[in-house]
């Protein structure tokens, strides 16, 4: 297994191939490049517990979009946010019933670990309404729910605990978990997005230990769906890092911005998505 | 039942009594002033059926807080912050092994609806630390947890709905419920602080329908306690609010300070009870 | 001169015409309305000191833009964008080498009296980059400075002072000043934008005394824009507003939205007219 | 001159000392260390230009207070305040009618270079007052005014500038500028503040270019305080940091944290040099 922590299954596929000097593919490990226009979209598909072992993540498809141009362009940005509602329909199966919990997972008060909090705010859930309203929405709107409920630091409880609780009680169809991810490069920051079918392991996202939530866990099937917001000190020191700097973070300097706009995104993604009836300038207008 | 919304016990017995032109106590409603320097605690206690018609309020006790001097006094403060501890010991039968729940009720992007969720980021949570540092912590620290679901508006489930699914799996000794109040007088915003052992009623805070949150809905003890942050509208029309008015909020101009400073003595009031051996001034240092 | 306390000229003159109970005009004050789809745009001009006295509004034009739909419309927000850009090169005799400073006036840590120190973060501002890049800009980008200098109970100077400062360094061709204001009616907040060449008088904006910011006080011509935020709480009382009660402040309980989707109107409304080489989707990926 | 950028002269000294492999001193460069308790003060003074050169950094005091339970503790964190209100005592010579304005540096928006802006929010501003007020507060207040002007990516003027137009109207007696500073240790990142009477050299802080502040630009004293928010990446890197790294950020995962308890430190250690007939608790009961 590398050595080097990332979050991103297409980081961990190109390090396993450079350590291991290989120029021929890994065995239970896929990859499939496509390019389009000014985007890339890798494909990793890890297949059997040898890919598991070589990469470190778990079996399953990862998809990454990989979009440099995606702060500076408009056009880009609906692109991108096009490609993540199409991603999300290839690995869930949604009918116009479908009820979907977002999960939106991180520390909203410590700024790179905010993505998925700041993803659920931009929202359109319906399923306090739904009932209600059905005659007006049609099948345009999804049965769309969300929560953000916080780290196990702030509230003592497991993340994963809070939402396997409202799983067993709202009964989605499908959970939509958000998170911020670390990657070994720095220019994976605020340019890629990656969605999985494998939901999240115990240990992602910004340090902190949570227990893992996926279709084992919660019954439900789990996509993930996660943007670098950090790199691993590790990655760009010079020693083995000592224990004192584990609370170190190193990120860039428009973190803020770089979150705004890639929550934005994943947002729009979703929503898009979930609400098939809507444009994304309707969608926008409603979500602020 | 009085015309006027308040959320307060103590402002619903005063109107109750003007309106009914009545000098004797309302049967079902008692009422008892305890001076303390310049604080003045007012408990009301309903009886009966006749009571709780009357003030529409559950039957149950209602301990009204007023310390005009609050936001300008550290010993004031202070002593609130034990006023707080002591009652809620009165009315929770707390043991050093009690589970406590938290939850933070509101919208923390709407700043008069922001006290229940600011109140959670200032206590000490201690849940996720307890089973494996019990040798260090001893007896001088509770087992509190605690959430901020948000509100059905944006998580679209019913907030009662997620504190009762967090509820099944924790399985608290006890909820203490934190929610930003509506008050009839101006001059109780910032300066008074309302606990109640009756739990959270349908359709309290600032305008929001929230099903209810009390012992027979969670089969646990609910604790509320509130601080009044916007008056109603209606309280200062000269007419009958329209339909269009609904949305208007009438609030003081320096809410962000009110919120925060009411958040920290709620905060420490609760840090103060449910963590029996330590200081005021040790709660401070560890939560910031 | 009316009783009621608005900073919006068009109702001035609506509650003046009312009061007189005059079907013909004031005298010293000529108004025109045009209809534009959805958007209404009057023109209010006073234009002698009986209009000045009857409005209890310095003489000069005061446009309004009333856009009800602004918040669920792309099409409208974009439209409005166009109408602000316009009205200031209509005020405003702008060369490719004006250097223009923008003032955000307010509060940011009071919601309905943070416009305009939100306006100016959604800026897109040069006047730094000019010098070295001029080469690359060319004439597309205008030369844009802005200020957000807080209010004098958190600074201990006159804000108008200190705009006054910064004015005599940069020496900038034309000064915008941007604030919050209060109407009369409630269905202004969130829907209108008043652009005037008058500057701010003293006393504007969310209760605070100001000294006034014009061509006569700073020597530099002074555009103010202005949404509504909040309304006078003596609009909505049934009495006389007591003294104690001047800290209120009625306003609406989506205010953080409101100011967020005002803010970014006005401020690519400036930017539109301010950078005349850009289009809306470039400035918007541009300031985030 | 040292390779390793630290804004911190004690830190520089020791770095200076180490690479000449000296254990004399350096000549130019007196140093003298002061324990007290948990707390110690070191105190360099740079007395000519060898010692410039050396250290690079303005002849001058440099005096670093290094307190590593400021954080857990009630009683380190006013010995601390009062030691930072001894040495701008110690440093200028104040009467009871001296002016004062505090500049706050840096980027609100950006959580490790707030440290200025935060410190302002928390200071007790009284030049408003003092006029009209002088018969209440006699000499136990001071005068005080003060501002956060932003950066120059945001405002488009130097920072400088818009602080030397502020002081040509105000004309302070004393400037105190409040920035965050860049360390080469880790461990000094929320346990150091640093006390200078050279005022601020262009460069400091988080890596924006800002002309001087100090008395030979602004014509008064300036007292700058300092506390180090963020880590050089060049300190941790393993190869020179390329180019494209220069907007990483290094810090610690809690700086909200740090940010707001030191900004509470250096606020309330000026508001007790200045206010000199307050006590601490009456100073904390006023600014909240």
């Amino acid at each position: 297994m590398i050595n080097v922590r990332t979050d991103l299954a297409v980081e961990a596929h190109e390090i396993s191939k450079r350590e291991a000097k290989e120029a021929t593919e890994i065995n239970g490990v896929i990859s499939r490049v496509e390019e389009m226009g000014r985007i890339t979209v890798t494909r990793v598909e890890i297949t059997n517990e040898n890919g598991e072992r070589a990469l470190g993540k778990a079996q399953g498809n990862y998809i990454t979009i990989d979009a440099p141009d995606l702060k500076y362009s408009v056009e880009i940005y609906e692109r991108v946010c096009t490609i993540i509602a199409n991603e999300i329909h290839k690995m869930a199966d949604l009918s116009p019933n479908s009820v979907i919990l977002v999960a939106g997972l991180g520390n909203r008060d410590i700024t790179p670990d905010a993505l998925g909090t700041c993803v659920v705010s931009k929202l359109l859930v319906t399923r306090h309404l739904k009932s209600s309203m059905s005659n007006i929405f049609g099948d345009n709107l999804g049965d769309v729910c969300a929560i953000a409920p916080g780290v196990s630091g702030t509230t003592g409880i497991e993340t994963a605990d809070i939402i396997k609780s409202v799983t067993e009680r709202v009964k989605p169809d499908l959970i939509i978990a958000v998170d911020a991810l670390a990657a070994a490069d720095i220019e994976r920051i605020s340019n890629t997005i990656q969605i999985s079918d494998t939901g999240i392991q115990p240990g992602a996202g910004v340090g902190n230990n949570r227990s893992g939530l996926n279709e084992a866990t919660t019954g439900v099937k789990v996509i993930a769906i996660g943007v670098p917001t950090v790199i691993d000190a590790a990655t760009i020191s010079k020693n083995e890092i000592p224990k004192e700097m584990a609370p170190l973070m190193v990120t860039t300097k428009d973190i803020d911005l770089v979150i705004e706009r890639s929550a934005k995104t994943v947002a729009n993604g979703i929503n898009l998505a979930l609400h098939s009836g809507m444009t994304l300038s309707e969608l926008e207008s409603l979500v602020g």
